[in-house]
């Protein structure tokens, strides 16, 4: 991004520095990859692993996921419904404000409630919001449980565990599915890959 | 960002893709520069013609402001000191998330309280949190009152407001200091950059 980057076709207009501007100089047009599924369905991991590769092909990217949101911004919020709605809607409008910073903007979270999503959908421009069901069935999500969650779940010591106690209502038209119980890691980064090429969203 | 861009110190760590690494992609390191001062003491015009500026100079910058994140994010929040309290937690936590990315994160509120900005700091490493104090009279802020604010805060239209009816408290130990009664907007604009070159946020 330095004075010795060699494209030329910035130039500047009255006013504040528009996202446009901010796109030809990044050489990407801002998104949000929405990665929704099950826990232990493969988020975090393909979201991971599409940063990698996306850093690799010199592209700015960043994850919003529990590391960095649940412990920060929305640590007062536990898994009530109220909350997780809460929780959903303050990192929709964060990715707003990536996806308009110009990042490819990818969130990890399970975002059980299909309301909750298409709410953060509604802040954005159209092709903005990028819908990923991560798809995995629970038999094979459980048999995975690397943090040992469903085994807590149904030992009744997670309450509201989505899949187990609580309901995932998965999308209805989500602009991909990726099912990570056949596919995967590299298989599966490599389809969002694909997508935000077809997109156009590397320029 | 592109394939062309002509940079080779970019290299592939195992794990995610570290803060380092996106700072050396971008030529820049993630700070965040913390405009603080009474309403119409210039932060917003201040921080847009930086934003110029760094956009010129090739640089990724995003401003938050009320525009963006009252509006937003923190459109549930009021004007008590609860709700201030909060709404500059909030906006801590997302320049914190800024600066992880890498980005040059202008904010321009008037974050009256000093502990509210103080744990802001908090949130960030050491030089990732450049404090300005935008120091302006009040009886100039009043004289410009862009936005007939004061006026309307002198017939009591508005609760609570900085200077006249509610406290501001000012940096004790500010990075730095605009006298914004006497610089114009572009001499201002030019001691941050100046600053930003110093501290060798520009790389």
């Amino acid at each position: 991004m330095s004075a010795n980057v060699k494209a030329t076709n910035v130039t500047w207009h009255e006013g504040v520095v528009s996202r446009e501007q901010r796109q030809d100089l990044m050489k990407q047009r801002g998104v949000t990859l929405w990665l929704t599924g099950l826990s232990a369905s493969g988020k975090s991991t393909i979201a991971r692993d599409l940063e990698r590769k996306l850093f690799l092909d010199r592209r700015l990217c960043y994850v919003l996921d529990g590391d960095n949101v649940r412990h920060g911004l929305n640590k007062d919020l536990g898994f009530s419904p109220k909350d997780r709605e809460e929780n959903i809607r303050r990192i929709g409008e964060v990715a707003a404000l990536f996806t308009d910073a110009g990042f490819i903007t990818l969130t990890a979270f399970i975002s059980p409630y299909r309301q909750d999503r298409d709410n953060a959908r509604k802040l954005m421009k159209p092709g903005d919001f990028i819908e990923v069901l991560v798809d995995c069935d629970i038999a094979t999500c459980e048999q995975r449980d690397p943090k040992g969650l469903y085994k807590k779940a149904r030992e009744g010591k997670v309450p509201e565990f989505t899949g187990i106690s609580a309901p995932y209502e998965a999308p209805l038209q989500p602009e991909l599915v990726i099912d990570s119980a056949k596919l995967g890691v590299d298989e599966a980064s490599n389809v969002l890959m694909e997508y935000l090429r077809e997109k156009k969203v590397l320029l």
